[in-house]
């Protein structure tokens, strides 16, 4: 079936805690994430929140969104990866992730959003 | 089982065209889906793309964030409210933006995200 986009949730268990509340870390690596798979970023939004230093943050792209979500205290995120086309490798991005958050525990579900009835161009 | 957060993914199809591409719209729609919801925001980022009038936008809030994406050529949007705790209502979130895009066709899938081994409390 062809779809308008293709949705990648992960989630990303036993971090390392640093790494999950560290903002400028996330940020950074969210930005390279995006770059490394091959979309183009038209911009950002990170914010950190009290009582445990949860980061969320969100990469906006020509080819849709970048999110990540963290829980320090449980060593969890919550990363979406949603994007259009064919250009980008959503699966750069996500062995990228697992790798700088140090996550010993990973899992993926890949969606498509917007299934249509005709056939699309990815032009 | 015990989750750290709920993850709505809303195709809303058949959407009024004209709304789907005017992005001062969008916003002000999806940051008082935000409020309406019971959400705190604290950031939002929205961008247009050519050729068709598309816009991706997210607000990210104390609790997460929302998301959207338009296709105004197919009369589709993709929407996610991404929630943790139990003080935010996405379903409020739904039925604003289900009304607000004119969608005559909609589906909704809800996910647990975070998913722990021991309860989780919600305060």
């Amino acid at each position: 079936m062809e779809a308008l986009a293709k949705h990648v949730l992960l989630e990303l268990n036993d971090c390392s805690r640093e790494r999950l509340s560290d903002i400028d870390f996330l940020r950074d690596t969210l930005l390279s994430a995006a770059r490394e798979a091959g979309a183009t970023i038209v911009g950002d939004s990170f914010h950190i929140f009290p009582p445990y230093g949860g980061v969320s943050g969100v990469v906006i792209i020509l080819e849709s969104h970048l999110s990540v979500h963290t829980w320090p205290e449980h060593g969890y995120a919550a990363v979406d990866i949603f994007t259009c086309g064919n250009r980008v490798r959503p699966e750069i991005a996500v062995d990228l992730l697992v790798r700088e958050l140090q996550a010993k525990d990973s899992s993926i579900v890949e969606l498509k959003r917007g299934i249509l009835n005709s056939p699309v161009s990815h032009e």
